[in-house]
């Protein structure tokens, strides 16, 4: 097994010299005060051992780091029927384009785009009595700590500026693929998203992901096929239009959020977070992209 | 480690009572004469042992695997220097759209796509002195079996009604991204669809991929990274509209043609191909999805 | 001069005789109650001479043929600058399709399209204080009828219900071309589509686009400059995804709406206006466009 | 009547003094060698009197504007059922885009883009015996001057770099949409596009859309509809990506080329020829929708 407390400690401190360190997201302006200078790492394998560097006790907006989680609740309450309502196929276009909800009839390319994502807030809004609280209760029990909440002030944010997620939600009801209020839905969506969580907690969050299905306390939230198919989802579609990029230079199924998160896993073998708010052009923070595609080449641990 | 002879043939033989063999491809006549029935599946593992089912020393046409094999040779020869010319990402649509072409001024979504496989044969074109022989000598090499060749007639049938990969060869040129004669591009990109292999020699020829870029000869004809990067493509891009399906299904970087045939790999593990004409709505062999979504769930073994 | 009286009868009882009369506009709830039996048509000269036949004095709901005249209203306040906003090229695709919007950073098309409407809409929420008065003041002036009024029912249907619109205010807002809240613009653009008139009403409306920008009351609205692009806009605009075919069947510029009316001109002789309720697949009145080309056939007058 | 001679000579004075005078194509080597600074103007009114400034009679490459002749070659020749195989629709594209002919199924959106018109020069392949010979005959006839030919270097030299057209070709093609050779068809359409006419010329050959269809030698060549329909579709697609800013600006059906050439009607009153090489950022000829503009506000004749 590798050194990883030797490795992410080498890799937090190359990447403490690299100046260019992309651009912090301005389109929330809560995220936008963040210091662009921040920077952690964590992971944890599977026997559950943790190793640390940089600021990874701080919390930061998960973002879309959240569609896997709220994927997850949704999947193992309805299982495969929630394909009947979004695709399972990379987009091949940003993040935010609607474009392709046009042509193809209002179903979503694939669950971790902000459209498919929204259907899915849509099924736990029908799905859960009060979704937002239980919601969050699984978060804290797969991620084993009950200090996880909303932050009220961005998602009051991005209900104020998310036009184009007000769009999407609109579009999708239009095609009937919204079955609730589009301000319900975009309430429980803006919510999810603002969910503030440390790399460490992340990456307890993730764990299960890699321990098939089964969280750090033991209980199985997704069976083996379940999982399997969520990690396939975030190899393919996790990145944005940088999806068969992140794939390349990195190899693992793993996912990104605009508060410059990204979270991703080796099956079997570990799960690990990095958080550097400054993103790239595509979207994705550009410091962890580094720092992940450091961390296989320096183990020689990918899928592939 | 699992008896692989055992689930091939429990695999060929489930397969066998399907009705629903899907359509063969008829848009190459020559490929419309196959008999729908056939069908083959072989294994190779990391040590070089063989397991095979059906018609597994049947050759057919291996068409798109073909790309895989192409992008092989070049990335070989120029290195990364080939990004500069085609990208990595999904392309979000069926295989022979042009519509991206022109969105993204002349530089295919990925090698995988007929778009991209054609500006990877322009390279090879401009490279070698004798494209096609060289091509040929290096598939004769990686697959340890100087029998395979073209198949004239299927490379002559497709220049005649491959209409739409003429169109893509013109687009490109006429975005500057192939310098060579779009003919002579076109007769090195028809030919190296053509090649005819049976499952058993394919799986040899794919042996590279799950061995680090080392051929069942003991040549190392790629490194590390770059076997990583062609396995990255071939999950997140080796089945046209359905690659996000097959990941999902299958779980296993892979590739495949019209001609009915499924080049698959396990890295480290196994190297595996599927044969059987009828293709489903996406164009990939329908069963030959079946057979390797059965494999993977019976020998447990997933990337994911 | 041709006899329109004569003319407009003989049409009137010819369209009488034909079954497929299309179907009603189901997607407004309010709309899909008309009977589809109603038909009128209403041409008023140069001379203003009136000709009538048929329901042309029943009120219905104008639809998008308030497109043109809030696009009137807002081209005499602001004059050119009106085409920063929007653009003047027919748009190749159906009414309510945002795919363009994305592709072209949220400059709508045309201002008759629904994304260019809501840019007006907003335009003139920014320059007007009392939006809803001053846009109903100006119509019953060009009009002259102060009867003309908003109907709140079909209003407030279409805010329930007009999910791609909604989505398209939002997509205008999230490119920076929107300056007023979201809902204030629906609620002006909502409302000016919900405006009831009959067919003499319309047809007296639209008199000032064939007579030089001048209405009924003699005042000059528009100059001759305006009033020419107003017309050049019909003609290439006015039948979302049939512009071509409506110039080319009936060669003269005219508006449809899904409430079933068409107005139309020919510059310096005449205004009219078509009502039936039902709608061809492209969303335009069957048989008000059939009326239409038979006025042109018979009366040998085209603009072409 | 106008006083046409003083009025474009006025134009002719006026644009002598712009200094932006466009662009020259380059994309044709042949095309790119003509002097930026050529300028003419040719008006023939409905009395055959002919009036003209600057280069009117000196050759220059008709290009595009021959789709008008084609299309009206062969809708005399075959009628209403060319529109089995292409649309009449605006494009809302550059004149080169095959993105929409995908997701139309080879039904290029009008007669007057690229596709369009190769679909058109299909339809004269299988119908006239000598297709070049027949159709310079028509040109010949229509414009009462024998004189009037191809120019081979040009036509070859198109055959050498028009990849779009050649993509577009073998699109059509793959979608069943040509029934002739690729080179076939190619080979008429690019030497129906070499065609060298001066202003005057054209301007003669286009008096029949003024003229109900009837040459100056006296001979109906298309029926009333026939031409109405025509007119039609220059007014709406006859300036690729600006045809809405030229009904707007001109307000009079019309074709270019980019050769620098505009041809347009105003039925009943004139034909008219402008050329002046340098083209806009549409591949309209920069000077000469500047001449037409000021023609229809000189006159005060505009068809709205």
């Amino acid at each position: 097994m590798p050194n990883y407390q030797d490795i992410i400690e080498a890799i937090a401190s190359e990447l403490n010299n690299v100046k260019e360190k992309g651009t912090v997201a301005s389109y929330i302006p809560e995220l936008s005060k963040i210091d662009p200078n921040k920077f952690g790492i964590h992971l944890v394998d599977s026997q559950m051992n943790h190793y640390s560097a940089g600021d990874a006790d701080e919390l930061f907006s998960i973002q879309s780091i959240s569609k896997v989680l709220s994927l997850s609740k949704c999947f193992a309450l309805v299982g495969d029927s929630i394909w009947e309502r979004v695709d399972v196929e990379p987009s091949g276009d940003p993040f935010n384009h609607l474009s392709l909800l046009e042509f193809e009839n209002g179903i979503p390319r694939n669950p971790l785009i902000n459209a498919g994502a929204i259907v899915v807030a849509d099924i736990l809004v029908s799905n859960l009595e009060n979704p937002k609280d239980e919601f969050l209760y699984f978060i804290r029990q797969i991620t084993n700590d009950d200090s996880i909440t909303y932050n009220e002030k961005v998602a009051e944010s991005e209900k104020n500026t998310g036009f184009k997620n007000i769009a999407a939600a609109n579009l999708l009801k239009s095609y009937g693929n919204l079955e609730n209020d589009v301000d319900e839905v975009l309430d429980f969506y803006f919510h999810q998203c603002s969910i503030e969580m440390s790399c460490k907690q992340l990456a307890n969050a993730f764990y299960m992901f890699m321990n098939h299905g089964k969280c750090q306390r033991g209980k199985t939230h997704l069976n083996i096929n379940q999982v399997k198919r969520i990690n396939a989802l975030m190899l393919t579609c996790g990145f944005y239009d940088e999806a068969g990029e992140f794939a390349f230079e990195v190899g693992l199924p793993g996912k990104s959020g605009v508060g410059g998160g990204i979270a991703a896993v080796f099956p079997d073998k570990f799960s690990v977070v990095t958080w550097s708010p400054g993103l790239n052009q595509k979207g994705n923070s550009k410091l962890g992209m580094q720092a992940l595609e450091k961390l296989t080449t320096k183990t020689s641990q990918s899928i592939f």
